[in-house]
């Protein structure tokens, strides 16, 4: 039966309009798992509620919608394929293994190449390229003698060589319920509810379980030689990373994202350097999840609150204004390692405890977590920090008491 | 009429469950305009499509799934008021101004003050703060003697002071249709059919007139007196920046982008320093809003095309793939000006004629134009900025002919 699918599948032609190949999440063989199609252009041959490229299908939409692309355009992929291969891997084939992400993602030009030639709109959900990454704290690491270029991974004028990988989301709803431990239906059914109504198929097409939610993707970022990740016989050093718009990139002095991010890459690349190799993953997830203007709403809450921005009420004030204190869920993120097929990390750069519980409760051992250097931490910052600790994040620094958390106090609103 | 409406919306509770606040876009009076409620804890009191947080809806909806946020919470907005006024200004009360924002978003715990009381579920889409900005970049100009510490805006020790604001995109879909010049039902039946049936009220409930998509939304860093920006009399710069995470966060030497907005705060703080004031709006349109996977397949097709990556053929591959060559709409950005009350732009740090065509075409009066330095320009970067210059953006250096653009070349792949 399923070897009549095969041959269905890849010799011949989509039968009609109603030809919907269906999707076996998991299974080892990409034709038996069928091409996941949330492109608009053939709506008959949908497998998938959503479309592309998470929040910017909106944006293509209203490309569309105001005359600027063409309705039912097909992207000409040639020489868009990964520029280094990735897998397969044995986590692709455990269908709870990985259930945020296609596993053949990066890889639908290859192994669905007769349906495309038959027409058919399949996309690819992960890019694979190169990148050479200019880093102004990796220039100071290289002055202060704590990195040395070696003419590979670090080049002479401090610019870095790395692989770089972009990831949208692609969610087999039945395997993230079971993830989270609830039932598919009511899971489906509050995803429909809590965003005001998005996508009446998660409640009425139960018969459809891939979700391309409009949400921010994944990227990540190889130090080294991408094919020793998967090998348990070289180090790997990791970084992951949640977005902070206000830190990363505009070096808030409130958090340490950027130091830490930073840090990471440094840890990644000495790494990659000593033999072993580095991955920085860096997840679109603003202000734990809840967006930037609640997390400004926060930090106003904080500043001015009775007794002024302390460690001590570090958490409680995200909960009152946003219900809860993280909505990152940490138990997708391992997919996107155990897509690469990693299953040891030698050296974590993250004191999350929630990242590191994740990452072990789903198959990735891990060796040597390491806290971001003190001096790294901005004055401002060590109200989070101290909080943090204090709440079981992991440290080999001194965790305070609830008295000494209410004496670690941010700068006042000037 | 109005008047009476004026009466329910103040002084009555909500008249049972119907109970549903008419929106009036562009009314200068709040309490006519209306409260947007696009919170799901009333589903009876909804005059919005959509719901808050942008994409990270979706995140707040599986934290309730899950049972780890409450269903019907309502925040405490306790203390979470902006740290320092914004408006009004007259650019609020014209409809057409500004349709991709609530320009009282940041005041709703003012206005909407009775009827929060009343528990109608009202949230901000806007919050104002302080921020301290650490930037490398910044540093590297003081030491180079470009920027000198004041004590105010640039301290001592090299950090920013800045008020920062995010914004959530609140979108009045008549208005976002006439700024496209097209008609609002075909619109907003492309936008559900689009993105593959999100939100089904955008073609059904044309009742609702408007949508908070599931997008990302914009942050507005100020630089010198909140007060000034809408003071013709003060010299304002400024830099409108889209996302890029490659280069914003990581530094890739494939494009100017970080290089260009840290130059464009230099040049922000410095204008502070002389008396007028600074500011940078960095817009979630990441790879020109087309996303990070259609961006990282467009770098493997201009690498790998016959001839390599050339300045004559930057614009054609991203075609190629996404079927557009640019999905930013630059239409929509004037907004976060207008709301600011900005009517003139003294210095801005853009190349960008689609930016600077925008501003212009909504009121916004543009002095002078700044190029990027040369010599901040990485060397793979140079294709990019010769076929923008190419292409028609602004440039005070020569453009290169057709043949010319041919001999610009990036780096192969490695």
């Amino acid at each position: 039966m399923s070897r009549s699918r095969h041959i269905v599948l890849t010799s011949h032609a989509p039968r009609g309009p109603n030809w919907r190949p269906p999707i076996q999440w998991g299974e080892p063989d990409p034709l038996k798992r069928g091409p996941i199609i949330g492109t608009v252009t053939n709506p008959m041959a949908r497998n998938a509620i959503g479309t592309h490229s998470g929040s910017y299908s909106v944006y293509l939409a209203v490309s569309v919608a105001i005359g600027r692309l063409a309705n039912g355009h097909v992207p000409d992929l040639t020489n868009t394929a990964p520029l280094l291969p990735i897998g397969p891997f044995p986590q692709w084939s455990d269908p709870a293994r990985i259930v945020s992400l296609d596993p053949w993602g990066h890889l639908v030009t290859e192994v669905f190449k007769d349906q495309i030639a038959q027409g058919i709109d399949i996309r690819p959900t992960i890019a694979v390229t190169q990148a050479r990454m200019s880093v102004p704290e990796v220039r100071s690491a290289i002055e202060a003698g704590r990195l040395r270029p070696d003419g590979k991974i670090l080049l002479a004028n401090g610019d870095i060589q790395a692989t770089k990988i972009a990831i949208d989301p692609v969610w087999h709803l039945p395997g993230i319920a079971k993830r989270f431990g609830v039932e598919e239906g009511p899971f489906r059914h509050a995803l429909f509810q809590q965003t005001g109504g998005m996508y009446p198929e998660l409640v009425t097409r139960t018969d459809l379980e891939v979700f391309l939610p409009p949400i921010g993707g994944t990227t990540v970022y190889i130090f080294g030689d991408l094919r020793d990740l998967a090998d348990r016989s070289k180090p790997l050093a990791c970084r992951v990373h949640d977005e902070c718009n206000g830190s990363d990139v505009f070096g808030s002095d409130i958090c340490t994202c950027r130091p830490y991010l930073t840090h990471g890459i440094e840890v990644c690349v000495k790494m990659a350097q000593e033999g072993g190799s580095g991955l920085v993953v860096y997840n679109r997830k603003e202000g734990r999840a809840l967006g930037e203007v609640t997390k400004f709403l926060v930090y106003n809450a904080r500043k001015r609150q009775l007794g002024g921005d302390t460690a001590a009420n570090y958490f409680i004030r995200t909960e009152c204004v946003a219900g809860v204190q993280d909505a990152r869920f940490q138990e997708l993120m391992p997919d996107v390692l155990n897509w690469l097929g990693i299953t040891r990390i030698d050296r974590l750069a993250s004191m999350s405890n929630m990242k590191h519980d994740a990452l072990v409760a789903h198959g990735i051992e891990i060796v040597e977590r390491i806290d971001i250097p003190p001096e790294l931490i901005p004055d401002d910052a060590m109200v989070e920090i101290e909080a943090k600790k204090a709440a079981g994040y992991f440290t080999t620094k001194d965790v305070l008491d609830a008295e000494a958390l209410m004496d670690v106090k941010g700068r006042d609103i000037t």
